[in-house]
């Protein structure tokens, strides 16, 4: 653990280096994807990056572990329902994309399987030279088991709070809140809170009126404070 | 068009008399895919749904011209993006899925294309003997195109308006609605309306409280006012 810990210290000082020495807008996105990640915290965050798509050049790989579809599908469906959707994947986490300036980590039931251990790596030696990181929902575990969250603010779903926070005895983590932004690290809170975050990190760098345009297009009305959380009192944090 | 306004009232009738004898909990859902789609259109409704089907046991098939991934790539970006996501089939419009009850149809960039005529044909033919039927953001003009909306109450994106509502000069458009129900159509306004929308009829049809738990554990806070609409004034309606 110390080990990771220094380590991570280390990314996290790399990642803001970077970050600080570029100021062109970011172009290459990535995602990673699992088995059981959630529907939502994928295609929320990234129907808005579609539309900024049209607006500013932009380029987004799907890393996996293989290049078979990944599926929502968890283990076990407790009603035996047969109901997921598979996305396809465009890199591996052995061949990942080059230059990626952007990462994004979404949650799922997933992040509670034993065969996580190849995404967080890949989350662990992405890290360092990214400019900017973004994590949904459980995602937040990822990052945590990565080691990328210490010594910063995070946030993360307020149902798994326990869960998730307990990766992280490093992490400061915010109870109250729909995202969280440390330095070029942003986190948010369950699901649905990942299009809002999605939308603050576009309007911090892309600028409020590309947000717009990309909101309005979705007919979605912003959460704008990022404080405002009625989970975090309907469960108890 | 005279033949398809007389074939659309009988899939109206038919839709209709079929919900009534049937007091059972619909199991077996389908959504359209096309090139092109929204992809929160799709991923919206269906991540609400994913979390249901750990309630109730439901199905989901995935029905498009083939079983190749689909993608919510339009033909051309103006900005020379690459920034897309594809989802896997499970089924094609010519071996659907047997027992369809539901059926959602999303909207995207792609109802503009000059290749959807399979899957308006498809709707037509699925649409008499389903018990529930959804159109999400401009999947309307799917719909309206396929004649089953002739005569009804529905709303439809509202950016789109004109372009959609073309498409049905029989069809009762409601400009200012989040979402519109009209007997076992429910037609949601643009991209995260589908959300609304999904939740909404799941509330008519499984329950507020088996809702509830979906919203919640999305952390998502619903919309339950079906004529909110600030974006039908944003686009001047």
């Amino acid at each position: 653990m110390k080990w990771t810990l220094g380590i991570s210290a280390a990314l996290s000082f790399g990642l803001l280096a970077h970050a600080q020495n570029d100021t062109t807008l970011p172009v290459n996105y990535g995602i990673v994807v699992f088995p059981g990640f959630q529907a939502l915290d994928v295609f929320g965050p990234l129907d808005a990056m579609n539309l900024l798509s049209y607006q500013f050049p932009l380029n987004l790989a799907i890393i996996a572990e293989s290049l078979d579809p990944v599926s929502t599908k968890a283990n076990m469906n407790p009603q035996n329902s047969n109901f997921s959707q598979s996305i396809v994947p465009t890199h591996t986490f052995e061949n990942p994309p080059e230059n990626l300036e952007v990462l994004i980590v979404p949650g799922g039931i997933g992040t509670r399987a034993p065969t996580l251990n190849s995404t967080i790596d890949y989350v662990a030696q992405a890290f360092p030279s990214l400019r900017y990181f973004i994590t949904v929902c459980t995602g937040a575990s990822i990052a945590a088991r990565a080691g990328v969250l210490d010594g910063r603010n995070a946030t993360t779903n307020k149902k798994s709070w326990e869960y998730v926070t307990n990766f992280g005895p490093n992490v400061n983590w915010i109870t109250h809140a729909r995202w969280v932004v440390d330095g070029n690290v942003y986190t948010t809170s369950g699901v649905s809170a990942g299009i809002d975050g999605m939308m603050a990190f576009m309007a911090d760098i892309y600028g409020a009126n590309a947000t717009n345009t990309v909101a309005q297009g979705m007919e979605y009305e912003r959460e704008l404070d990022p404080s405002h959380d009625p989970f975090a009192d309907l469960y108890g944090l």
